[in-house]
């Protein structure tokens, strides 16, 4: 209500709410080993997530580099004069702001004098050499807020001699020592790339990654998923690496997944809905393309009656008709109970998961491109026999879309298919069909949501501020100590992100050791892979054992709006704990 | 992530969000005048909105009551043992539970022994004689949490004479001293029915009113809107209406808005987004058929750079080509300042206001009756010249969902165009055209929005849990004191609902004097009229003074979250501070 008025460069005369302008001056916890003297500590020479000789072919300079770790220490890192650069690569997410803001306090605290760049507008802002100074000044009305307008974001990549050229250029002209990539997985392997060249022509600038949950490689469409970031550094020191006792755990992926509080609120708002009014299936689709992490975390959160994991979907090879099926049958016995409502969640990228669907759209693809389309549907005789019954199945409006929504090569966009709409349509059929037979006597009204670009700007939680906050403040740690090709890590070594932030650890793990290769036009090609949900991970595993009751009985949860003070206010995401170990 | 398991019969074996739990026990502040002894004060006799004479034939014991306030006074009301009945009727809104709520308190408080009914499933319930006995364990896991699902709402009226004996026949079984009807306009138009009934009958049942913030009148899709409640009541207390010194603004309009912190916390989110990335209009639909208050208000609290406003589309008998050529024109200033982003708000009715629109849909209705629809397009011959261009002048895929969908008497459902889809399909031919006249040299990227279902069953603010709570435990002492016929009232004689709650006057108004007469079927019917947003108050002259700036430049407020504790969890909505000359 009350708004103020803050007059700054960037957010120039922007208006903030009473909740914005409170978050301004939320002062942030910084893990011990950040607030003392430390050195950094090596840890034995690293490999590859696959084909190491590959890796190392590409990566002569930089492969096998030790992950590192911060340790307290009686002497301070000397005191530098640093110019470091700042991008952002991809899609946002909440605390994006905050990891630039870590570096700068980094800066500022330990390297007096030090000067801050930012790249606008993503890679493409180091290619041309767009930036700008950031000062206390500019940065303060971003602290602690969401998006990435500080100085937005791109998805350009430095790919060609000519570009790696333009990023050379801008770092000797700026006399860089240093640049930050904040993004998904592509980004960094972008930035390992960089560091290398920049190390194989003797640069001095070296190049930190940090991770941020948004997947990089979809450029066609914003569409933002959750990556895992592989946090499977060894620490050099023994010691640590004993003291912890859980040393397996350092080898497990830690999903942070920050654009899940608001989808779970909203998802937790329709349930509450569903059950009050009683008469509406909720179909809510998330974002999530590559993998469906979205979609389990927030199921773990809501309990809604039922979840598609597109992870699962593939493993099992299962049809669209199965999908439809699984669905079908759950609405028939919950009609039976009584109960003609539900919430149902869908990962975005649910058709890439399914074979039939690829196939059915290579085909469309092929056709559309090389033959008539005529009115009394000859043409369809073209599919395989496999495909034109996927066809056949399909809705119409689905249908339609298939033949008429192409992207400029004239392929179908599988992006602009709603899913949500076409399993409801499908399910719609499929509860008539029993109907007649006499197998359902309930009632189906289906409601559609897609929850997408109203999570991923919200203001960060306490947990993605102060976890961003470390990941910037560890970077700059890095960079100040003259490691290159390292990507930020912030852990404990006991209870990981659930302990508190003091005993939280900061260090980097080396980019080349989370690569492996993929062939691509003949090319090995250096890739940090997708973590996808894993069917043996405990998150899933969980999911699984509770799903048959979560769809029959009513367990819903209502995880509420975000809360900054007070009860809720700090908690983490379930995947995370379950996965630690810390929940079960 | 603290999950608490509470066991009751309703919510049984529901588990908790640790801010759902921390909900239960937020201590309510009540009005001062309702922690002491009171009495009621009658006011003068009353009138009606609109055609006394009718609603005086249509409501011959009622018409006429003055309205009643609770002033302090040194001896409590007898104690009584009550028998009262409450129901739910129409969508749900945040804080329904409340009322319940504080109905329940004061029967505890004030009138122990009492029993409270809850019947389930709206005024179905009534009929059917479904109810539940409501105690302290079923009342305490609803208490401050959002939904209706304590005892479900329903949509049915109570309206033939025989669902009048079965209302009276309920009362009569259940020994019935009183019923509170928390609803809309055709909610509480019905309630005073009921009274007036239960009156001429002499039953013993009285029945007072709660506003509501959903327009109960749209049968035939769940589509909430904000209704104004005018809370026009004079005092009887000449000493009360004097000290207020604010005579005028007692005839005021309050609009409660309760479902707007999550659509605003969204539109923010929205904004940032779009800020951050530099290359989307959003364009918003938000709930509100019948009037535009809750585009207004959201309008207000996010400054968006285009809102439309139904009222005003329609008192400027603008076309469909007049809102697309607004919001094109500004799409275009906008690009020359280099923005090629941008947020629109559009209220889910906005169709329903342009005249041109519904003589089509009226054509149309009577064409697809009566005619074959012939490929070559011949039927479009039938339609007025207006209304074919008009037709041409549409997307294809409006013109097919007008054709296609249909509801169960074959005419054209408007509840399911999608009104932000259309507006971006007519804006980016629009933009196309002005592209090859040269005039237009932007990117014009559209992505649609409905908030709906997300936001109406979220967590009460503090604000509305305190408000609901108070009209609830007023409505209590109403029945108490043996009225009849009026609409539970909760304001402040000085700065209204801004005030601290200990000022909050509580009080009932006559639901007559609220009433005009509509013919319907060569019938006089009692309505309460629905309160549009007027284009002479206070909110939309704010709105329409700043939009022009809102528009070229970005003046984005992002209200974040809804917060229980800390800064911002006091606030109250805009539109209603303007109204009562709080804000300016």
């Amino acid at each position: 209500m009350a708004a103020t008025s803050t007059a700054t460069p960037g957010r120039l005369a922007t208006v903030y709410s009473e909740v914005q302008t409170s978050r301004l001056d939320h002062s942030l916890p910084l893990p011990s080993v950040l607030k003392s003297s430390f050195q950094i500590v090596d840890g034995p020479a690293s490999s590859a997530a696959g084909n190491p000789d590959e890796i190392a072919k590409l990566f002569p300079c930089l492969f096998g580099q030790p992950s590192a770790m911060l340790v307290p220490n009686q002497t301070s890192l000397p005191e530098k004069k640093l110019k470091i650069g700042v991008v952002l690569s991809g899609g946002q997410a909440p605390g994006g702001h905050n990891v630039i803001c870590g570096i700068f306090d980094y800066l500022q605290d330990r390297a007096k004098g030090s000067t801050l760049y930012g790249f606008k507008g993503g890679p493409a802002g180091i290619m041309k050499c767009k930036y700008v100074e950031l000062t206390p000044e500019f940065i303060y009305p971003y602290r602690n807020q969401g998006g990435f307008d500080m100085i937005c974001s791109g998805r350009d990549k430095i790919e060609t001699p000519e570009q790696f050229k333009q990023a050379e250029e801008t770092v000797v002209k700026l006399d860089l020592d240093g640049l930050v990539v904040i993004g998904g997985d592509d980004s960094n392997t972008n930035a390992c790339l960089l560091a290398e060249n920049f190390r194989q022509k003797k640069l001095k600038a070296r190049v930190i990654g940090c991770p941020k949950t948004i997947d990089g490689d979809l450029k066609s469409k914003e569409v933002p998923t959750s990556f895992g970031f592989d946090t499977a550094c060894k620490f050099g020191s023994a010691e640590l690496a004993e003291c912890s006792g859980l040393k397996s755990e350092l080898n497990h992926p830690s999903k942070i997944l920050m654009v899940l509080p608001i989808y779970a609120e909203m998802i937790g708002n329709v349930m509450t809905d569903a059950r009050s009014t009683g008469k509406y299936y909720h179909f809510v689709r998330l974002m999530g393309r590559a993998a469906s992490h979205i979609t389990l975390e927030c199921a773990l959160q809501t309990h809604p009656n039922i979840t598609i994991i597109g992870e699962e979907v593939a493993a099992k090879k299962q049809t669209l008709k199965n999908v439809t099926d699984y669905i079908t049958d759950i609405i028939c016995k919950r009609a039976e109970l009584g109960y003609n409502y539900g919430v149902i969640l869908i990962p975005e990228g649910l058709i890439d998961f399914i074979p039939e669907v690829q196939q059915l759209i290579a085909e469309l693809n092929e056709i559309l491109a090389h033959d008539v389309v005529d009115e009394a549907g000859l043409w369809k005789k073209k599919l395989q026999q496999q495909s034109q019954q996927l066809f056949d199945f399909l809705p119409n409006a689905i249908q339609e879309q298939l033949m008429l929504e192409r992207d400029p090569h004239g392929n179908v966009q599988v992006a602009k298919i709603e899913t949500e709409k076409m399993l409801i349509s499908m399910v719609e059929t499929e509860l008539e069909k029993r109907k007649q037979e006499g197998k359902y006597k309930g009632q189906f009204k289906g409601q559609s949501h897609f929850f997408g670009y109203e999570g991923r700007c919200g203001l960060p939680t306490n947990f993605d501020a102060t976890y961003c906050y470390a990941l910037g403040y560890g970077a700059g740690s890095l960079l100040h100590s003259g490691k290159t090709g390292l990507i930020s890590s912030v852990r404990a070594l006991v209870g990981n992100l659930g302990a508190p932030v003091e005993q939280w650890t900061v260090g980097g793990t080396a980019l080349t050791s989370l690569m492996d290769v993929e062939r691509r036009h003949g090319k090995f090609k250096p890739v940090i892979k997708k973590a996808m949900v894993e069917l043996e991970g405990a998150p899933f595993k969980k999911f699984a054992s509770l799903r048959d009751e979560w769809a029959l009985k009513n367990r819903y949860i209502s995880p509420g709006p975000i809360q900054f003070y007070g009860p809720g206010s700090n908690d983490i995401n379930h995947t995370l704990l379950l996965e630690l170990g810390v929940e079960s």
